[in-house]
């Protein structure tokens, strides 16, 4: 039987530190060359909204270790509003029912059969606060216990998440631009983390006295600025622009996530002359040689050195995201479901086929 | 709703007419960058198998004009055993009920929504041979109307198809290396199109005297040599090293289906290493820029000059397959399903989600 879940199957099935777990033996295989991930691709077209483009994006990893192979896609009808000071990548929920598209298909690496199809925001949010929670796991300092983040959105809850899951956290400090969604968002996250949330006016007061300052936003600008960053401080980010370069060249050791640079995009002709769809954030980080940085996973197997005092400045840069995280933490998915009785089970004929393809 | 349609469902609903129309459309948006693909990858692993590899291919491509955008995606155990005397590349029913596994993902460009999956075998055949065939209507003689077919396969049968839909094909001769193939191949297809397919002994009876020559194997190796070329004579591949290249020399003019010049492959270090995991194929054809050779799209909107007198000799070769096709002539599957009260419907939410992925 293929197995189709649903987000709130995925979010029954995986903890933060499951996803955690999952992750990080992924990342040995993948230092090892035993593990394999396919460069994130953006597929973009006109769509009939004419503010908007439409993208179709997809990446795939197989990871033979956990026996499970992952492709993630996403339709999206994509704007970019501005918000605040900062111009923002905002996806549309253009779908019937004002719903967003995207899909994470895994596929047995034994025999190729397709084992589940479920939605991706789940699993997409819990692998992107997973991956900063192993670089705070690497590189914050063990003693670190007060966290500033700028963003109260979907991805800012699984940072937070994935900082107390590696880290004995006491305090929390929340900005984002519009008060009533920072308040909300501390309320909500100081109930499910058992830590105080306190939403503050100002980013300053959020990053101020923070042991690991965390970027959680869908800004297409930068959001962090050198003049906060202090001695023995841990910076992370979810997406390449947020810290900005006079920040980045401040930390004694920079880790990214993969030297894929940025994603395969492939553009009407059209739109590929249109200054403003060329530059979707990718090339805002101008003179960071991201191919000498050392990534996660060398990290995690101990072929790049960790925090060496707890003086230095330390940033994770969650630069791209990969397929191969869909595998990795599909596999655990995938290993609970079985047990769960979750799901609607189809047959796993109507996914395969009697002919050679 | 979301549709799940079978092979024998896309069957029903696809013929090779429509299929050839429906690319030659979305041709003319490629060649004007209004339609867009992505390059093919394949990622490459072990698999439990020993003497086979897990391969996770995955290609995209959207048509805004025709609304659609797809994924298709093959989850493969491969082997690469010999037959007679050439290496074949051969995917093994390895998923339950002895079935292979490919599907195509269809989206809306409007509205990101999941419009249709389905098994990519009936649809992939069909863009393989529609795709020669817009070779065939655009280089080959006007009058041609014996065809000589090297291989017996799920995919000679749609070449055929191919062929007999854009010219007056009054012989058909047909070789592969097991007799019992070609013959039951002969007789199937002679039923279908209507015109005598003849089984001969010799790859040379086949292309003897041929107006075109098609080959349509799972060689890896060359299955067409240089003295077999005619005045005159359209040559047509689906696979690039099936033509040596001392034949493709003696052609006025080679057009190809893209100028993607090969998969983009991901493999783990060790196959990697290892010269047989290798060259599946691609590195066969040395020295044919095929940077310089005009493109099948070129062809269709004429910007790349067809066949200019009976004497020529022409070539087509189907280098490499695109997602975009998939868009295509799922669109025009698409379009039809919805008459047809064919497949099952699932509910969209399924495929959707209320979370900002």
């Amino acid at each position: 039987m293929t197995l189709i879940l649903s987000n709130e199957d995925v979010d029954k099935l995986l903890t933060m530190p499951e996803c955690i777990d999952a992750l990080e033996e992924a990342y040995v295989e993948l230092a090892e060359g035993r593990g394999i991930t396919r460069t994130r691709s953006d597929c973009i077209t006109p769509t009939k909204r004419p503010d908007a483009v439409y993208g179709l994006k997809s990446m795939d990893g197989v990871c033979p270790k956990l026996g499970v192979g992952a492709v993630r896609i996403n339709s999206d009808i994509v704007t970019f509003p501005k918000k605040g000071n900062t111009v923002v990548r905002e996806k549309v929920p253009a779908a019937p029912g004002n719903r967003w598209v995207g899909l994470v298909l895994l596929f047995s690496v034994d025999n190729g059969e397709p084992l589940a199809i479920m939605p991706d925001g789940v699993m997409q949010r819990m692998r992107v606060g997973a991956t900063n929670g192993l670089g705070i796991k690497y590189l914050a300092r063990e003693n670190a216990e007060t966290v500033g983040i700028l963003g109260s959105g979907w991805q800012a809850g699984s940072q937070l998440m994935a900082a107390c899951a590696v880290r004995d956290i006491k305090e929390i400090r929340c900005f984002s631009p519009t008060r009533a969604n920072r308040e909300a968002f501390a309320g909500e996250m100081t109930e499910m983390l058992g830590v105080e949330v306190r939403a503050v006016d100002q980013p300053e007061d959020a990053i101020k006295g923070a042991d690991i300052a965390m970027c959680s936003s869908s800004s297409l600008d930068h959001i962090f600025f050198a003049p906060w960053v202090k001695t023995g401080m841990h910076m992370t980010s979810i997406k390449r622009p947020e810290i900005e370069m006079d920040a980045l060249r401040k930390a004694d050791r920079v880790v990214i996530h993969n030297h894929d640079e940025k994603p395969i995009h492939v553009m009407t002709r059209d739109l590929a002359n249109a200054e403003n769809a060329k530059d979707q954030g990718w090339n805002s980080v101008g003179d960071l040689d991201f191919a000498k940085l050392p990534t996660l996973p060398d990290l995690i197997v101990g072929r790049a050195q960790g925090r060496q005092s707890d003086r230095e400045i330390t940033c994770f840069l969650n630069n791209i995201g990969l397929g191969y995280q869909f595998a990795a933490v599909g596999a655990a998915v995938i290993k609970k479901a079985k047990d769960g009785g979750l799901g609607h089970e189809l047959p796993t004929d109507w996914f395969t086929e009697d002919v050679h393809p």
